[in-house]
């Protein structure tokens, strides 16, 4: 290499993070797999600290092993190189690592081609699905993610200040939404936000306008939008903002590898009582779970709470969706935009320290547009640490 | 729905062409699986014009079925809402359609999880992968899905004409790429691209800018770049763009759901002479490929024609990389940026009328940068069209 970066796979200074996850990693399989090959991008991103193309060996109590197939020239303790993956078991055996009785493999996100390659070449272990031990691990943020988390807030936040700048009158959410984009980005946003799943299509985030927030979507998202195109029915339609309706802007984070999600709504001119009562109604929602989500609660209780308050103000109707609803009011966030715990009704898992909330309290006024607000949140031992804090009022874009 | 959108799954006037698709997928599944269903969004958005979230059905001679999961109020012939999978047998007994012997898979997309789900569900046939019959299918456009592309190329080299506009001196390489994604999105571009597997993650394209052009990058980009964190290494690095180096630009099109790939390369000032000759090595490559590349002719063919004049030009070393080579010289593209069939030493794809290639001939000229020309080209009979005709020359930009 010729460019000066480090040619460490692993950072310098980065050891005893990744001594931190590893152990994050060992508690989650314990009882599950006695090793894991590891092998998928946000995966190899969270035992490693960076990208690289190949697989993590991890067999705890034993440093990971790193087999490269991609790039060239990356060095360190651990470091092997491959050119195919069933080159792993003999590799394994001159390092003196005895074969897995039971290997974890990501089989919730690898390819059911890729999986069977794998079991083959391992096809002296049986084979347990490692998907939920790698998100159990991940869910717990160690201090130095929740500062990675707590520095994209802020920049996030930022960005978010200049965005009712961008507005002027006449234009269509598209363009809008490209203004935001370009502010993004030219403020350091990596742009491609990681996401789990094929089921968050879309570029850098959604702006929902007016009628548009009604439109419902294929896609997992908790808002709708019809789009421009078939190909992409989700997001901003084209349509020109209009005076008397609402505008949702909630653009990704994802400046340094950790993303944070946020939701601000702005009002042009006049938009009548009910998006005025929605917006609050959100706004008191997630005052409430502030308080109350603290560690052991159990995240169902967040998302009854949510639902027992828009029913309390009579809003359920429009809450997460008039013609379609959403089935969560939030999720975890990190390396990925979507990960666990959701929020739903029907979640068992419990509130830990350290764990990451976006939460989305969002509603859909028919004709108006979309309210509420979403923040990005740590769980701490005292309740809910905001990581995206900016002002929550509708705000005004003036017609 | 009151956005005024169509709630005609198929949209009007999709039918003849949807029709002249199914015939393509019937004559690659010939010998190989009695049904398919179809789960992915490449190939939903393939098969029906539109992604949704579900399920298409389609055996040969019978009109597709689709399953919808979302989003809610869809309509039209062959369109049944199911909440989960495991109701289509029910359903496709209902509908009078016997139980598939061979039910092909899309096997190397799908997740594990996702593909033993469905077998489960079809625990009454055998299951096949389908991932190649979808592949062989979609390699050969259909004549609508052919203009889709000229129309595409065409306003990908519209924005590419605004391109050396936006260089102003000092700039980085990621402030210039930021000004062209804007570029490209205000004219239209969707943004996000659709591509296959997960070694492509990147924001809209690249820019590569001097010695980062030969900085080794874990994805299968031709050229790489080592990006500016970690958890993305690849492309812009954020280094000052230099007087005496080459800026090569391979931003994406996708302004209708189908894609263009096209790559132009400037020089900032004088960037030496192995530079121009590597650049113009490419361009005379691109012509000899065109004059050959003819249906009938082997692909393999057009990799090893591109390798022999690198070679006799004495630039091989330089050729699809410096410190790392690419292992290819260009690839299908279509709905997904890299679709069959690849352009490599070892493929066994004949050519036909209607395949796309996207042929990228570059080289790394090391401390000055990438040069070279990419090109999107229908096979046609009297052989290569272009679609994204634009100058070739090595542009100048003012240092």
């Amino acid at each position: 290499m010729n460019n000066g970066m480090n040619h460490n796979l692993v950072a310098p200074g980065m050891d005893a993070e990744l001594k931190l996850r590893s152990a994050r990693v060992a508690d989650a399989m314990a009882g599950k797999a006695d090793a894991l090959l590891i092998a998928t991008n946000a995966n190899i991103y969270y035992m490693s600290g960076r990208f690289f193309r190949g697989y993590i060996y991890f067999q705890p109590g034993r440093d990971p092993l790193y087999f490269v197939v991609r790039p060239f020239g990356l060095e360190g303790e651990g470091v092997h190189y491959v050119r195919k993956p069933e080159q792993i078991p003999d590799a394994l055996r001159d390092l003196g690592y005895p074969v897995a009785a039971r290997l974890g493999l990501e089989l919730g996100v690898l390819t059911y081609t890729d999986a069977m390659r794998l079991r083959a070449a391992f096809d002296g272990s049986d084979i347990t699905d490692a998907t939920s031990v790698m998100q159990q691990a991940r869910m717990v943020k160690t201090p130095y993610e929740q500062q990675k988390m707590r520095a994209d807030g802020a920049r996030q936040c930022a960005a978010y200040s200049r965005f009712a700048a961008q507005y002027e009158p006449g234009m269509t959410d598209v363009e809008f939404q490209i203004q935001l984009e370009y502010q993004l980005r030219r403020e350091g946003c990596l742009g491609c936000s990681r996401v789990a799943g094929p089921l968050m299509e879309i570029n850098m985030g959604s702006v929902i306008c007016g009628a548009n927030a009604d439109a419902p979507t294929p896609y997992d998202f908790a808002m709708g939008g019809a789009g421009t195109d078939p190909s992409l029915p989700v997001g901003a339609d084209g349509s020109v903002m209009k005076t008397g309706t609402t505008v949702m802007v909630d653009m990704n984070g994802n400046f340094n590898g950790y993303q944070t999600d946020m939701t601000r709504t702005w009002a042009i001119g006049d938009v009548g009582p009910l998006a005025v009562r929605t917006h609050e109604c959100s706004r008191r929602i997630l005052r409430e779970l502030e308080r109350m989500a603290l560690p052991g609660v159990p995240v169902v209780a967040l998302f009854d709470r949510a639902m027992a308050v828009a029913q309390e103000e009579n809003l359920h109707e429009y809450f997460m969706g008039y013609t379609q609803h959403a089935a969560f009011i939030g999720h975890g966030v990190g390396i990925e935009l979507n990960e666990q715990p959701p929020v739903t009704g029907r979640s068992r898992v419990v509130l830990e320290a350290g764990m990451t909330l976006a939460l989305e309290p969002k509603f859909v006024v028919p004709g108006v547009g979309a309210t509420g607000v979403e923040n990005t949140y740590i769980v701490a031992p005292a309740g809910l640490e905001c990581i995206t804090p900016f002002p929550e009022e509708l705000g005004l874009l003036q017609p």
